[in-house]
């Protein structure tokens, strides 16, 4: 066997058998030894940006890395934007970025440049596999790496030589790191404090927002101390049956409002929440005055464990609140919006549908009703770097083929990685996308106002608005292979969306609004 | 004024009067301020890939930089590729990266991330003005900077308070270097080495390859010195009245067929050529053995001042040779291929046209009969990041709006920033896009070949083609606003291409092959 058929052998050994790939000339042996080992599901994407954002829908929802197959650092570069957001979500993803053969890099060819560098601000481990012997080493390590914990993008580099040199390349298993449970210190310190507190909070992120983590939360709320989520969370269970903690609010003014009167924060899962950004005469960090903050258990620390040990220590009871499953009983109808689109998201959401939300302005008006929706799970943008929504919903599928994906897009977003159509159409994979085309990001109209810039003159509003031209998605989805259907009612929403959901396979919803 | 006006102030002063944005809320003082600053045109593009690709067919246009306007790391992140060939370009870009105000940095928020880390693998200079007293004279450094010579990316970091407090910020002007002409040792080496050898060569790039520098290595050619170019010129004359040099081959062992016998390699405005991609038991350095190599003018120095005091040196003629006017007579007919589309190019491309080519393997054909086409120049792919076709086209039609743009495409380099048909149709650009649609990354299947990696099976297969589903280019164009046509005969491109060349805005053809 050669470099390329060790590296698959291994990755295929540690259960790694997704591949999200826009390869190049220096990745040839990798795309050929895939015939050699079916096991890995070879998925092209149109850009690479579509790649990684699908590795990160992916291991969000198999808990477990998918690869990626990028071209050098022009490739790699591409797919920034969504390793940063894979970053932030804590995804385990394995690149594999090909690069010149060892020999050739001293030459500057002009597709080199410096991958290491590029690399490194997204990757929690960046190495070279520079002979075919070292890969299967490297590639177990970088599997191990991903899944930290807490977890995230890995970078294993593989040289064109590498590639295409024999070696015996046996596969290497990974040795992966547990989570530790929280000391029974920390425990005991939390389980204090919140009862001397005259309002605590326990604020949740990460894996104390996945399902196990849900029901240990809601005991203690049982329990009598009130429960938080981080604003934005990698993947989080809602609806009838799951318990709805309430959310940090976006703007840090609300945020700080909301937790007036707050005196003791108990993180579990997450740290010291901050606001996304700064405003002048605005404060960074998100914790009212004279509150008093403590550490649960850490990102990568098991806070599910600690959320237990900490309900037993209080002497919550064995069961929190859950939601109750209340669809909303009337169609909506009238002019379009995103409430209203909401309406009909949670009456016809089935159960076990994964959200992939890179809604924007529009997200808010689905997240209520959809609380005592049937139960499903959320995946948020976790970084900011809007464009995640389809290429989520890309990876979302295909780990979870069996479940319906809703990918809910604001029109700004959904351009950014827009090729992700054209995989969703090739694989034919179950998922209904969402556009909601408000022309504008509008977003930024309202963060102009509050940055203190004052109001859009001609200049600026021509880099917030996309209405001129408007985008006809119906025809750029058609395009792009999915079947397509604009709605400017609400009853056409509510048709379209009870077909979409009705029925397997892409469809392509434009909600004007 | 705050420090967003003084930044603007400074770059107009330096007559950099064009802006390729997406801005985020970190951006908002800078959009703001460009209601005060009317001299600096925004143009909003939908990914920032498409605003760095812009901004490098501005800069080779114009021979100064537009900036760009960039959100954070991702922002940055998504525009590395288009970079990446920027600085293979020696395209001067200054980048106007937006960041968290400085206080904010350190809490880590979710757009946080390392900046100057990415930035630095793809920019000349990177520095952050980390108070709105620093903006106007690291914006003044920055534009410095971007010019080099030989030139390229900046990266100027303006955090966001920097950009909202107040300050004198009075524009200063950058201090440019010029390049200086080789030393007259230099000169004088060439000329003997020229003189001794059996069978020499003249590689020109960069400068050299621009209209003066044809000139004075069409007197060397008439010396009786062959001249051959770079494979990827940044900007190239090419057609009736100009001299058309040889090119060097794109795989390296047709150039070193090309070579054969070569005992002299003298260098202007580039340097030792080597093989875009290394292959098993195939050489990285594109050199003859044997063959003596000299460097006659770096590519920081004024290569044309080299090859005209070479010239002058050889006792070459004042004039050398140039290409006729000879269009194709008869229009084509039958199928469409790419050579048969290059046939209407020729025919009908205006003079002074732009080609903004990114065709892959449909380039051949086009290059051919262009040789005796009017007088036109070439914008090419310079650092191997397909997905440039369509910006740099973007940035052309606003730098050179008199002039007509055409756009060469694969399929596969089409799709990387299709975003840009939509700032085409906004800013109404006298853009032609050609795609050739081939539903493949055709170059890969030959490439495969060349790597030993053998025949692609059904899974490398599933990495290669684009055709499962094909992509329907006319709904996709019109859904991004441009009026567009496929053609799928000769006859039908003809008049689709001579229709476009014909009227002035905006069009999109497919060209079916």
């Amino acid at each position: 066997m050669n470099g390329a058929d060790a590296l698959l052998a291994t990755l295929v050994a540690n259960d790694v058998t997704a591949c999200f790939a826009n390869p190049g000339t220096s990745e040839m042996q990798f795309v050929a030894a895939l015939d050699r080992k079916p096991e890995m599901r070879p998925v092209l994407c149109l850009f690479e940006g579509v790649a990684t954002g699908a590795a990160d829908g992916y291991g969000r929802m198999a808990d477990k890395p998918a690869c990626t197959l990028l071209h050098l650092g022009p490739g790699y570069g591409n797919g920034i934007a969504n390793l940063h957001n894979a970053r932030r979500a804590f995804t385990p993803v394995v690149n594999v970025i090909g690069d010149h053969a060892t020999y050739h890099r001293q030459y500057d060819a002009p597709l080199n440049s410096d991958i290491p560098a590029l690399a490194a601000p997204n990757s929690l481990w960046v190495k070279s596999a520079d002979s075919p012997d070292a890969v299967a080493g490297l590639a177990a390590e970088a599997v191990a790496a991903s899944f930290g914990p807490p977890g995230g993008p890995v970078s294993l580099i593989l040289p064109a030589d590498s590639a295409w040199l024999e070696t015996k390349g046996e596969p290497i298993i990974a040795q992966r790191t547990v989570r530790p449970a929280p000391a029974g210190s920390a425990v005991d310190a939390a389980a204090k404090a919140l009862k001397a507190a005259a309002k605590p909070v326990i604020l949740i992120g990460g894996q104390a927002c996945r399902a196990e983590g849900l029901v240990q939360a809601a005991r203690l709320q049982a329990a009598g101390v009130r429960i938080v989520s981080d604003t934005f969370v990698a993947r989080q269970p809602r609806g009838a049956g799951h318990f709805a903690p309430s959310r940090m609010q976006y703007f840090g003014e609300m945020a700080l409002s909301d937790l007036a009167g707050v005196d003791l924060m108990v993180f579990a899962g997450t740290t010291e929440p901050v606001a996304f950004f700064a405003y002048p005469n605005r404060p960074s960090v998100l914790v009212p005055e004279g509150c008093k903050t403590l550490t649960l258990a850490a990102r990568a620390e098991d806070a599910v464990a600690g959320l237990a040990a900490l309900a037993d220590a209080m002497g919550a009871p064995k069961q929190g609140p859950s939601q109750p499953l209340k669809r909303p009983e009337a169609a909506p109808s009238g002019p379009l919006s995103a409430a209203m689109a909401g309406l009909s998201v949670a009456r016809h959401l089935p159960e076990g549908a994964i959200i992939c939300d890179d809604s924007v302005t529009s997200g808010g008006g689905i997240a209520v009703p959809a609380l005592t929706a049937a139960p499903h799970e959320v995946l948020a943008l976790t970084g900011g770097a809007i464009g995640i929504g389809l290429p989520l919903a890309v990876g979302a599928a295909v780990a979870a083929p069996e479940r319906k994906v809703v990918s809910l897009n604001g029109d700004g977003a959904a351009m950014y990685t827009i090729q992700a159509l054209w995989t969703l159409a090739r694989e034919n994979l179950d998922v209904t996308v969402v556009v909601f085309a408000n022309n504008s990001y509008r977003i930024l109209n309202i963060e102009m106002a509050r940055t203190g810039a004052g109001d859009a003159g001609p200049q600026a509003a021509k880099l917030l608005g996309l209405g001129d031209p408007s985008i006809h998605w119906v025809p750029l989805a058609n395009g792009l292979g999915l079947p397509a259907v604009r709605c400017a009612t609400a009853e056409e929403f509510e048709t379209a969306f009870a077909g979409a959901m009705a029925r397997r396979g892409p469809m392509f919803i434009e909600a004007a609004i």
